[in-house]
């Protein structure tokens, strides 16, 4: 009998009786014989009403204040959810994330954790307590409370999972696993039964959105077995782990899309050498994610450097570009919205040469323009306008034979 | 300039336009050049949902997870209020009673404190920010989050005053100032300009809620001058000092009442000598406030002896008694319900003889039967039926020449 750390959603602790049914969830594992921790998100709109509540009192409010403000959620969720179970009869002490020992990096709204101290989880699973823990939230090294940015709750589970040795980490939430490309836009979809390590970061990265990519890289680097699992239905659920087997005559394992990218465009970069690293170096100082970078050159001599980003870091890194125009060196700064991604991952595309050709050979015959182009060892990427994205990612998941009908025959 | 502390209870931050509204308040204190630390209370009907919640979860709630839910709603408005502050322009942080270094004793639900660590509220104050604290929550020496009881925030407000030396506390309610009487029940009842420590502090013991007793003792101690004043209005307020100068002819201050009373009696006492001690020491280690005492001897020679309580402690007293049945060595306990009680306070009563005297013969004139006496050098409580506690609180009122009209002539 091992520790088992569960995590539940927002959407799986959004109200009074689903919280009950949550605690029934947790005492089946608890009466395995097995100790559990329980990380749980804000109860349903939340945080949504919180975000509201602080848009009118500022139009910018300052991060910190809004940790402040979010952290709040998962506080009333945990101690709720700790009464459930102690109404059944089972001890439970819900903790806070600065309680639960999770410090964080000295960054609002985005923090990673550095270190999970577990003396006091530790002590509390001895004196046979179910632990309930806010997730999503942490403390720096200044007692500042932090959030660890969003789906931030999978982080913490997977990193209390790793800190404690447990046996595994069961991320339950509103969908019964993790599915070869988003069901609710391409009907082919199926629920996968394993998928790696590496295929999950590229999904997750890619906007999957069932589970956080930080959450997958802990689990990762620990070898932390992961289920992702209804919290509605008793079924299996999808695994995780280091080599997961691959079904047959297949080489994809799935299609991911994500809408809301921009194209940023830095015209005329004076000098390449100093120019790239000024660029990137100012904007992760900032915390704002690059994903695809392009560079072309012009006859000119300068050189035009391309990256995307999300929407909704826009104005942001509009407003840095601005500031440090000087230090950059460049003439202008030109944008393209309404873009988005979509992607293939699979590990066995390193074996399997021509999979980016058959992808562009679907997305010609569908007549869809390219923008972007992105690849590494496991995955394609490819930016397109987003009108199209559907699109795409049917055409796509059909042409690799990932549809449920294909693979079933 | 010095520093100013000011407490916005529920109703004052009971809406987003009211938290703008008691930004502007905290906003004209600073104007003047003063330091300003702000104790907030949870949103209006906050604590009332989350204890709803709480209700849906079980029946009876553990205190632990009670105050980790509670304790969200100030957390709430305090980080609201910062950023309407930071909207204005103006340097804001908020803290939680722990980051504000409020130490408390190790138990929920109705901790004292113990301590306030100043280090980071000054050296926040020295970046000319304005304080925004969590009224109502401390931490214990465990790491535990604990709150401080019903009406905990202005506690929290008047130990941060003391803590940094503040020049002022000032107590924002929903009404302006402290009264005679409570002029929901008393037509005459009028607002006082001054009271003395000792007197608010009967007057806050004995229920009329304006101010916690806590934090009178504290204000008293340490010599804070405090004001309570209505965070609507742009009114004077009462201030609480050493030395409050009595109007002429008048030796009562004010008139107070509070419902909910119940009369405990151990009836069949066997040792009088280590039965009273123990009673009193179990009640006192399980946190019931016991008020009046009264014993009497029977012609067994066994006592009988008798106790008032809040009825929200009923259920508990009589388990915790019954639970030391053997120890204490009683016959049995009766209870009665539906009492109330009436109390005059005044300064002026230790050189008057004659007040109690007066008091009883208003209530005898008015055929109300008294129930349980108790006095001390500045009031005379009396316990009677619930049903007769406004007419009393009325004819007292009157008797000592309290009403408007009386004075005022």
């Amino acid at each position: 009998m091992g520790i088992i750390v569960q995590k539940f959603g927002g959407t799986s602790v959004g109200s009074v009786e689903k919280i009950h049914h949550v605690a029934n969830r947790v005492i089946l594992e608890k009466e395995k014989g097995n100790d559990v921790i329980v990380v749980v998100s804000a109860m349903g709109k939340t945080t949504d009403e919180l975000v509201r509540l602080a848009g009118e009192m500022t139009s910018r409010p300052e991060k910190r204040e809004m940790d402040m403000l979010l952290t709040t959620g998962e506080q009333m969720s945990m101690s709720l959810l700790a009464m459930a179970l102690q109404n059944r009869g089972y001890k439970s002490t819900s903790l806070t994330g600065w309680q639960a020992g999770i410090r964080t990096e000295a960054v609002f709204s985005n923090a990673r954790i550095t270190e999970v101290k577990t003396n006091r989880v530790e002590s509390l699973l001895n004196e046979g307590r179910v632990i309930v823990v806010a997730g999503f939230q942490g403390m720096d090294e200044n007692g500042e409370i932090t959030t660890l940015g969003r789906g931030g709750s999978d982080t913490t589970a997977v990193a209390l999972a790793a800190a404690i040795n447990a046996e595994r980490c069961d991320i339950y939430t509103d969908v019964d696993g993790v599915y070869s490309t988003d069901p609710r836009y391409v009907t082919g979809a199926r629920k996968l039964n394993g998928i790696s390590y590496d295929e999950m970061l590229e999904l997750a990265n890619l906007g999957a959105g069932v589970l956080h990519p930080r959450a997958v890289e802990f689990a990762k680097n620990y070898g932390i077995k992961l289920t992702v699992r209804s919290s509605m239905e008793e079924t299996e659920g999808t695994l995780i782990e280091e080599d997961a087997p691959m079904e047959e005559h297949l080489v994809v394992r799935g299609v991911a899309f994500d809408k809301d990218i921009v194209r940023m465009t830095v015209v005329g970069l004076e000098n390449e050498l100093t120019g790239f690293p000024a660029v990137f170096s100012i904007l992760a100082e900032n915390h704002i994610d690059v994903d695809i970078i392009i560079q072309s050159k012009l006859d000119t001599g300068k050189v035009n450097l391309s990256f995307s980003i999300k929407e909704s870091s826009l104005d942001e890194t509009l407003q840095i570009l601005g500031r440090h125009k000087d230090e950059i060196g460049y003439q202008e700064i030109e944008h393209e919205t309404n873009l988005s991604k979509v992607s293939i991952v699979g590990s066995g595309m390193v074996s399997n040469p021509g999979v980016a050709a058959q992808m562009f050979s679907v997305l010609a015959k569908h007549e869809i323009q390219v923008k972007m182009v992105s690849t590494s060892e496991i995955k394609v990427s490819v930016v397109v306008d987003s009108n199209e994205m559907i699109k795409a990612a049917n055409a796509i998941h059909e042409s690799f034979g990932l549809n449920r009908s294909a693979v079933e025959a």
